[in-house]
């Protein structure tokens, strides 16, 4: 239930482009990952995009919103219920489907990137805040254009 | 929780296109509106539906059923988990993102309207019931076909 | 809450290829039945996929995993939280909206098969399991590729 919370304000977060939000949903020392599944599925650690902090997570935004030059679009996040694999209190182990669909200005809009969060997430004073985000997407064909985070 | 009950019977109602039972998901003095997200998000005020009461929205499911000739094809929407804005008790604000699907006879299911909910709650005595709901999608592409509600 | 539990577990053995444990999903006298909507609605019987036993579930599994040749790919269920229709403490009917999306190596996601969820869901030692569940997709159009269960 609060994992479903979480999923929403952080994929509201994304779909309104407030970017800026995004990374105040890790710890400071959180990881962020984005990884295709045929590499998940095999245990290769060769991920599309991999961030250590938060700290790191800021600069990603900062390049994304200010320095790349790219094709706009809107993204639309859609999120089934949360599944919780584990909880014993502080640490939540959870995972829930996604699919993202990209609105492109004057275009239709389309399926985008579909996979599952694989999350840590840590009981804090603030909230639940994410220790760990692996985003697993089932398709490489987006590469070229992801640019915001899933 | 309960938003998500309202969500789920609202969207089964236009999927099974008991359309008949749409308005009755608002108070009498509800209000409806369709709004492109390029006109949200700039305060413009340009609409695609606005309807300001019941009355209204009966007008239009009859007007949809009876009147307007349009090729058929069936809706499937699914809404993410709800996320709770503010709760005072009588009212609740909250959003929810949205894809909906059409199939059209023959032909495969494709993505219609990708979007979010911004919602007005009021508990009555006979449950939840909109306030308002405003649909604000991502793309303008999806116009000239949009006759049912989403 | 508890429909959406099983439902993110269901699908989650589903997306990750796990074939064996869906039939642990249901009671062994389980129904599971894949059907177009426009054959529903009808109230005809021709369904493309009836298995009445996990017995046969469990045959099918064997079929698609060992002796069916077909192209592989990938799936992502996005489900809806459930609408639950009643509950009289033993037995729940529950529905809910699934999309799933299709990946093809070296190629995009794509929109594969939506509809909706009609459940008989029973309260066991175990946790929930399904005592039916009936798939009615919105599109006959992929029936060439159905080849993993819904």
């Amino acid at each position: 239930m609060q994992v479903d919370r979480l999923n929403a304000a952080y994929c509201a977060a994304l779909d309104e482009a407030r970017f800026d939000d995004w990374p105040e949903f890790f710890l400071d020392d959180g990881q962020y990952k984005v990884q295709a599944r045929e590499n998940f599925d095999r245990g290769l650690p060769l991920a599309l995009i991999a961030l250590e902090s938060k700290g790191m997570m800021k600069d990603r935004v900062y390049g994304v919103t200010q320095t790349i030059y790219h094709g706009p679009y809107y993204m639309r996040h859609v999120v089934g219920p949360a599944r919780v694999l584990s909880d014993d209190g502080g640490l939540v182990r959870a995972q829930s489907n996604y699919a993202v669909f990209r609105t492109r200005p004057g275009d239709a809009s389309e399926v985008y990137n579909v996979g599952r969060y694989i999350d840590e997430i840590v009981r804090t004073e603030a909230g639940l805040r994410l220790r760990s985000r692996l985003c697993v997407y089932d398709s490489e064909m987006v590469l070229n254009s992801l640019i915001y985070p899933i």
